[in-house]
């Protein structure tokens, strides 16, 4: 079986971003009438999916992706507290709905009601709606809810603990996932995302995190940004700052997908990140759409590369299943459920 | 003849750091007295120089360091422009003093006096001063003199083409290099830098600066930051966004050092970038000081990992030298000079 960790609903139907401009137009002018979420039907949801996420799921021969709502429409910058919250009730909603149409292609992970300078325990409210009454399996949770400003705490900061206790309790990773950067020193998908993926890493070594919370995981995406490039330094600064090895101190809570596009960036993550910290991931559709002249094929058919691999089986299927359902115990439970 | 193009003196004796405390003192307190650039003997410099790059010059087989004042000390947010002009011009006297001690071993490199909110031709001065009056072959750009605020305005911005037009006319290149973080987000040496780098990358792919100036140089340091483990999410980018490919585009300006502190990432830095675009560099001494217990060296001796590369020795050649005295004119003719 093959689970892909990371796949967004980018293509939703558009009256979705149509409620959204509505909602950030109030923004600026109160006087206008409130946005209600869209009313979408079964069938525009269906042929959002088909012509793109199943139609590649099928193509490039995944079984089953974790998905969450459009990562870089996020935008917790956006407006305020209430505004963020409704914006992120409405698109977990529909990606309960798709999840709900095709239960055996997707398992839902849920973004978060996040705004600058707001508690996080405020956005604890609508992970138990996603966990407890719609069945999700985990969420994303933004670092830098700013958009480029970085002005939050870091991750490994106390701000964040009444979170973490809930994800232990619920039993739920977090991805680790900025959203679009309105800063513009960063472009999203270029930099912003890589950028945020490298800084979490790198908070995790300064601080003691796994040690209050030793059950704690994340998923830390794009192939952990530049962490596995630089993997010596990473060890090596670790040393520098008195910490345990990164194997104890930092790896059995933490886990890397493998959105690296291209066959030499793969061949790298696995040369050095052992086997149990990867979880096979796209990240489609959506970062980068293109064909790689260079292979003919489309840069983000991540499965190709990791096909590719010189390893055994048995540690390809670690990548492809075995590491997503330990890392997303409430997939496997509902996996086993249907005798998988 | 083995160039080594980042090196910092992060030894300096303490004197010069005395000096800095006093003069950040005086910022708080203007009623002390005015700080002078500390008193350092010759045998005080030799000495700090012999003990440290000297000494891990000759073991490891380089020949000669371009060689820039401490890049975590720079610290531009400090202060006023008045405070980082003395500051600079006080960093790149010492500089000059340890090359003009050690010229067959040393070329010099300077660091800019930039100040958050200051136009970018404010920092012109110095740098003619450094290559006009002291041979000084390149400098050190700072993209985000705030120190982790990432509130300038992005490098293909018209905000620096004031300072580019005056690198065109000196025919010197620049490192792209930050200083410290004030950021709590942000280590210094483990997420600022390396997503320094990975973020003027992307920049460049953004903008259409090399068209306007296609003699211009630019050296990322740290390997490139993330762009070589990520190449292929790069290529891709630069697709979706209609530019021209990468080589065409960008790397015939921009070039990447070889920080990067294990075998696995400089070999994935060959057998992605072009070996024209990679320059031999240790950032020694001290981003990362320790020995690296899988392999019983240090770290930072970056010289093992390209001596190991399975490519042609003239391949190293260009690495180690030609790429080097091509991206630095002026250390070209000055060892032409010397009949090298």
């Amino acid at each position: 079986m093959i689970i892909d960790c990371h796949g967004h609903y980018t293509t939703a139907p558009a009256a979705h971003q149509a409620f959204r401009d509505q909602q950030i137009a109030r923004l600026k002018d109160p006087s206008l009438p409130p946005s209600r979420p869209a009313k979408i039907s079964d069938d525009e949801i269906r042929e959002s999916i088909e012509t793109n996420q199943l139609k590649l799921q099928r193509e490039r021969g995944a079984d089953l992706t974790l998905f969450s709502p459009r990562a870089s429409a996020m935008a917790h910058h956006v407006g305020t507290e209430a505004t963020s919250l409704e914006w992120t009730r409405a698109c977990n909603d529909l990606v309960k709905r798709v999840v709900d149409l095709y239960p055996e292609n997707f398992a839902a992970v849920c973004q978060l009601p996040q705004s600058p300078g707001v508690p996080i325990d405020r956005s604890i409210g609508e992970l138990e709606r996603c966990v407890l009454e719609m069945g999700f399996v985990g969420c994303n949770l933004n670092p830098d809810p700013s958009g480029g400003h970085w002005n939050a705490p870091p991750l490994v900061d106390r701000h964040w603990y009444p979170f973490y206790e809930k994800m232990v309790e619920l039993d739920v990773p977090a991805m680790i996932h900025v959203s679009a950067s309105c800063n513009p020193n960063f472009h999203a998908t270029g930099a912003h995302y890589i950028n945020a993926d490298t800084t979490a890493f790198m908070q995790f070594i300064e601080g003691d995190l796994f040690r209050d919370f030793p059950t704690l995981r994340f998923v830390i995406p794009h192939g952990g940004g530049a962490v596995p490039y630089h993997w010596g330094r990473y060890r090596g600064l670790a040393d520098m700052q008195k910490r345990p090895a990164l194997a104890e101190h930092v790896m059995r809570n933490v886990f890397f997908d493998t959105c690296v596009y291209h066959q030499p960036g793969i061949d790298l993550l696995v040369r050095v990140i052992d086997v149990g910290n990867i979880l096979f991931g796209s990240e489609m559709v959506g970062a980068v759409r293109g064909i790689d002249p260079e292979t003919g094929h489309y840069f983000d058919d991540t499965k190709r590369y990791v096909d590719a691999l010189d390893i055994p089986a048995g540690e390809k299927r670690r990548i492809y299943e075995l590491n997503a359902r330990r890392v997303y115990p409430r997939l496997d439970a509902a996996l086993k459920r249907r005798g998988m």
